[in-house]
């Protein structure tokens, strides 16, 4: 069974109780079809959760992980010998290798050890995360806010993977400005990229901006090039994971061939992204880990198998969109445009 | 089950008996779990093979619309009052509607009724479809002998759709190169686009390559851009369905992004297409008509639907790729470099 479009969803991402409370994640792997929450109790659950996208999108992932922080921390804590900000350390790091891709993972887990080395205490940590949470929702808004004049009235625009809800923990990021322009009375249309190989943009966006009333339809990845070559799209708006100092940006996989496209017709093509995904410690792209995942989720389709057996797959999870080929990084601080390493570090200069 | 790779498939096409014979279709939707040959034996059937990509392949569609037509007029004939002329007109006329972007099927109806008016037989057409037939299997071998010399010892070649045995009566189109190329000693590995939404790449040409032995990936269609930019891609082989004059290519969805992607990279994108591909009446791409397909290809899989209830998909089946991203075009008649309209002219003119 389908989800009705206008059900509402429970939060991407929530803490219940104090620092011996648990984690509660909305299954996006389930989704549309079934809506379910799991409480994470252990860090073992949680890096696995991470792993196999229950909860997904930069932000959303450096939120989780920041309170799965306090989980891993609580449950080391009576029988190791380790002092505090060992134990932080070790945790921290089992999280931040979960996933090598998301800047905001690293980000999260910097500052759960900062904390820890300033407070030796789990209501501390906890009392981070919720921080990490609390912003990432405000940078949301801002990064609404900023970017909403940039759609126009009657705009076609085209998006990818999922940049919405359930990707942070506010309204989104490439999301959050779409959603802020239709509040503002802006009306457009909105093609969501599949996203194969796990189609977050059938599943996820889709079921995000329909749920708003927002005209939606679907495309296969591949199609957009084409479509945007037709003239029948004005912008594109994504999300990113990192971002390096002169505005090159990791995201997922199939965002470089659509700026590609825009760059051949013209049309502006914009990257939406918090503070906390830039990392200003990579001159450039290349720099960037990407993040190879298992070729069996191309191969195989609800536990189907497409191909013949015995046919592999890769599966590079993320590209880089060089910073030439986009018109502007919209962010909580404002808008980077041109894209170059002195604006970035003069536009984010608001924000730290 | 998943097919052995090494089971012999049967022919994609072949026509069993005399006028009054039956043509039989490997069906591709069910590739690679079942191997199943189905017998049709009039129009309604035929169109609705080609409609459901039962047989599919602009070089494959010409020749199985040629022997349709033998049904279609055979099953017409003792009943109507119409002339042998008109009827294959009409017939032609059903069979040129099932699918638009592929001249192949136009440029062998267009024969079917040249012939027609020449001699007034089912023999006749029988024979003019057996002609298509043999020659569109030669053309393939030609195309093979003059594109084999491009893929160079080591090289890492990357593929779009399925433009090998199972889209032509020979051994294809793209594929077709790369398997005399291998007969020719020469050593390399392909990365296969799955090709969205219908996944003709991990279904069939994975399974065509392996079953030669040649080493081969499969990979998302959003993928390939940023391995091209990575430099893991040395040259990209594609089919086309449509060529106009000025070498603007029309093929399987997907193909515009690759060809960006090489011109960016500066490897080649070559395309592969007998001479009833091309269509001179076209000036440029703009005129090739692109199928709008069913958006539930792009919403199902397996049966199972991945977006959430009342959301819908666009679905354009091809997108057209300028000439000046092609690098070469490769045909029966020999190599089109530069891709321009004088050089098209001279390079058919030996073919025709």
């Amino acid at each position: 069974m389908a989800t009705p479009l206008h059900a509402p969803l429970p939060p991407t991402l929530a803490w219940e109780g104090d620092v011996e409370g648990r984690l509660l994640l909305l299954d996006q792997t389930l989704l549309p079809h079934e809506v379910k929450v799991v409480a994470v109790r252990d860090l073992a659950t949680a890096v696995d959760a991470i792993r196999r996208l229950v909860v997904r999108g930069a932000p959303a992932i450096g939120v989780a992980a920041a309170y799965a922080t306090v989980l891993g921390v609580r449950n080391l804590a009576p029988s190791c010998p380790t002092s505090f900000d060992d134990a932080v350390a070790q945790v921290t790091a089992q999280l931040e290798a979960s996933r090598p891709t998301a800047v905001n993972l690293a980000w999260a887990m910097a500052r759960m050890r900062r904390r820890a080395r300033a407070e030796s205490s789990l209501e501390a940590l906890l009392a981070e995360a919720r921080a990490i949470h609390a912003e990432d929702a405000e940078y949301c808004r801002r990064m609404g806010l900023h970017g909403a004049p940039l759609v126009h009235q009657g705009a076609r625009v085209l998006t990818h993977c999922n940049a919405g809800r359930l990707a942070t923990a506010g309204d989104g990021t490439a999301l959050s400005v779409l959603f802020a322009a239709w509040r503002a009375g802006t009306r457009f249309t909105v093609l969501a990229d599949e996203t194969r190989p796990l189609l977050q943009g059938s599943r996820l966006t889709a079921l995000e901006l329909a749920a708003e009333g927002i005209p939606v339809e679907v495309v296969c990845d591949s199609a957009a090039p084409g479509l945007i070559a037709r003239g029948e799209v004005d912008m594109v708006f994504t999300g990113a994971d990192r971002i390096a100092a002169n505005g090159d940006a990791a995201n997922k996989v199939g965002t470089y061939g659509l700026a590609l496209a825009c760059a051949a017709r013209g049309i502006p093509f914009h990257v939406v992204a918090p503070s906390s995904t830039f990392d200003l410690t990579l001159p450039d792209g290349r720099a960037i880990p990407i993040e190879e995942r298992d070729g069996n989720e191309v191969l195989e389709l609800h536990g189907i198998r497409i191909a013949a057996a015995g046919i592999r797959a890769r599966n590079p999870a993320f590209d880089v969109t060089p910073a030439h080929l986009i018109r502007s990084i919209v962010t909580d601080a404002g808008i980077v445009q041109p894209v170059d390493a002195a604006t970035i570090k003069k536009v984010l200069a608001g924000s730290r």
